[in-house]
């Protein structure tokens, strides 16, 4: 594990002029809660000056990236909407690359407006946001959706953050699955939970999916979120068509870096796919679980993972290098 | 594993001579949906008259027991609600037994019932009924809710198969789990659909327990229904009163029998607890299954418990022997 400090600013330096483009995790490295973690704004704005391509990865799904670029406006960060990848964006992509045209959907505005502007119907979305369960009017009900949106033309159920989460969705979602064997049932994340202010967390995503996947009996085929590597395979296939004389399949192990707070997601992600993996401290992961973790791996292959490559205590701390 | 067939006869009387109460699973053993299994209804005649202790058990909670009888009695079928072992009902005592006064419910009004019937009180049960979730307003709810039931007040989160369940109950579930270690997450079952006419398979309770178990990262304490084995347990604790002189702990496994179509549930319970595994075949298993498993199990310690001591293709074979 190679530091990242004032200390080390050689290393520093070669760590930013080779690394093209920086994937940032949000909460706890470029925010917590509805707070800019300090010097992060002209951080960003010094990269942005050295050319670099910056993407802001998360895997909350309740909003599109339209949606999402208001939170960074309301922070005062000018970030651009091509810079944002959400599940919910890159599970409309993997549905529309998959050929998909109808899901039905458990989850918020976010993923609906993804799938639309890329062309994929959202199936009985809005009707079926306040229904109440009831077993006796099911198979009426079932018979009139299906009249509308035939079964096998639905080709995925997705299944993200839903605050009006209710039986009747999961109802018909699992009547989907049970009778369209070929629909995919993709997962825009799996968190457990959701950070919201006040410190205060809600159930997350990973719920639903949870629910879901214990009425059909099987995992989700598709996870969006990380730690799967979907949300960060579509960074990097834009990075190839993009850039291409910067970035390439060869060379993505030096250009371009995963910079996240969360071992289990973040850094998971970053390895497995191949490019640098940069932890910070400023959210969720400690020096002291770091070390423990070095010494888990050194036992342990299956920790490997957790492992990242580079520790940047504060993403800050590279405006030392970036507005030299 | 004995087979107990007419061609069987003397292996029959035995069994029955020798068994003092008969557990019976309902579903597949005594109906199948809305219809009674031919003779079924004679040879509960029959056994009653041989004074044998008949309890009929469900993991379904839904209903209290005093619901359950109004499905029995539209089926012509004469049972006594002392007769009806619910998950709902065994979850209720569980938390009377280990001093819970106050308890918050995901599920149906069984539930509900079952626990005001032996005092303890559902919180916010029909306040929640018809909540909506908003993550800006679930701290201001949480607070008039924790006004009137402080949350240390709360012992258990009981959880069950709800046709209501709604984001809302599931936040205020988790934030309760979250704040008061002490309170005991109880399943009523873990069933993951529940079965309805026509066919239809619904998600079952497992699914509201699985979303509940995601979001708070543990397990349920307490799993009332099969194949956990509080269930048949409270039988056995009422049995134990009732009939002294016939069924002791020492002769459970030959005075008592439980018969269900499903191994992973019926079965295993039946041989968890020590009393006699009976598997009819007019349900869930067959004689395919049946076989399959008897092989798996010699090579498979793990299995063992599936394999059920006897056979009895339909629970009206019994009225040879009964009705003679």
């Amino acid at each position: 594990m190679i530091e990242l400090t004032e200390n080390n600013g050689a290393v520093m330096e070669q760590f930013v002029s080779e690394t093209q483009c920086f994937c940032l995790d949000c909460d706890g490295v470029i925010w917590k809660g509805s707070e800019v973690l300090p010097h992060v704004k002209e951080t960003l704005e010094g990269l942005r000056k050295l050319n670099k391509r910056l993407f802001f990865i998360t895997n909350n799904s309740s909003n599109s990236r339209k949606g999402y670029l208001k939170k960074f406006q309301s922070l005062d960060l000018h970030v651009d909407v091509s810079e944002i990848l959400t599940s919910s964006y890159a599970a409309a992509v993997y549905a529309k690359e998959h050929a998909i045209k109808k899901a039905y959907v458990i989850g918020g505005d976010g993923i609906k407006e993804e799938l639309e502007l890329i062309g994929v119907e959202a199936c009985g979305f809005e009707e079926h946001l306040h229904k109440t369960f009831k077993e006796e009017e099911f198979l009426h009900e079932w018979e009139e959706f299906t009249k509308k949106y035939p079964v096998e033309s639905i080709g995925a159920v997705i299944v993200g953050y839903d605050n009006r989460f209710n039986n009747f969705k999961l109802a018909m979602a699992h009547q989907i699955l049970r009778r369209n064997p070929q629909c995919l049932f993709m997962a825009t994340n799996t968190d457990a939970t959701l950070p919201y202010k006040n410190n205060l967390f809600f159930p997350g995503g990973g719920c639903f999916v949870a629910a879901l996947s214990t009425a059909i009996g099987r995992k989700p085929d598709i996870v969006a979120g990380k730690p799967s590597t979907l949300l960060l395979d579509t960074a990097l296939h834009l990075l190839y068509e993009e850039c291409k004389d910067k970035v390439t399949p060869e060379n993505r192990h030096v250009a371009v870096c995963m910079v996240g707070d969360r071992l289990e997601t973040d850094i998971v992600l970053g390895n497995k796919t191949g490019v640098k993996s940069v932890c910070v401290l400023t959210g969720v992961a400690t020096r002291e679980h770091l070390n423990e973790i070095i010494e888990e791996a050194k036992q342990d292959e299956s920790k490997k993972l957790l492992n990242p490559q580079y520790v940047l205590p504060q993403l800050a701390l590279l405006r030392n290098v970036v507005l030299k």
